[in-house]
């Protein structure tokens, strides 16, 4: 009997055609700025970069995968850290600037900090 | 008596401090992506870029106030279509260089094709 612990979600890609990638405009470093919601709540989660590349990953793998602008590299959301995200939904905005990606989040939330959002902190907090 | 409708929502200033927005980092445009929610159902509305000035004016003013690079000036969300935001919280992300603005959305919604939310289209919707 395995004991391996049954995971909580599954990935499953995301269906799209060349026309709408063709939609979808970068900046002059090639990137798309995508903010990452959890399908669940609502909550907002996170915000990163994808290029063409990534965007195309992502869609085809189910898993959210991202570009790093410090580090130069893809890098598949929870690979490390165990907390990944299924993408249920990639949505883009009129302008074809900006992706909404709605996912599955698990383990204990998206940021490194441990916290479940990376946008934990609120103006007023400190006053 | 008046005949001008009521105001459906009031705009109330955030509070910050000033070490509160030294947090925030901006790119080499000297800008920050901000998303925008609604705080009724958390539905993601757009994605606009604030410089230092239009998240100063944002906190203070309880309006959304972004920074329009196409035409390099201040805009302030509805008013040519009276569409407006009204702020309810910002939080900013663990690395500081994304907003999350929670908004009461006045009118139609927040998009100029009379959508609610900018993002309306999703992948394989096409398909």
């Amino acid at each position: 009997m395995s004991t391996s612990p049954t995971p909580a979600f599954t990935a499953t890609p995301v269906s799209f055609t060349e026309a709408e990638l063709d939609r979808i405009t970068y900046n002059a470093d090639g990137l798309v700025g995508a903010i990452v919601q959890d399908a669940t709540d609502g909550a907002v989660l996170m915000f990163a970069w994808m290029n063409a590349e990534s965007l195309r990953r992502t869609l085809e793998t189910g898993r959210t995968w991202f570009w790093s602008r410090s580090r130069q590299e893809f890098w598949c959301k929870g690979e490390t850290s165990g907390d990944r995200q299924y993408v249920r939904a990639v949505h883009y905005d009129c302008d074809g600037d900006a992706l909404l990606v709605t996912v599955d989040q698990e383990g204990a939330g998206a940021c490194h900090t441990g916290n479940r959002s990376c946008f934990f902190r609120a103006f007023g907090a400190d006053s």
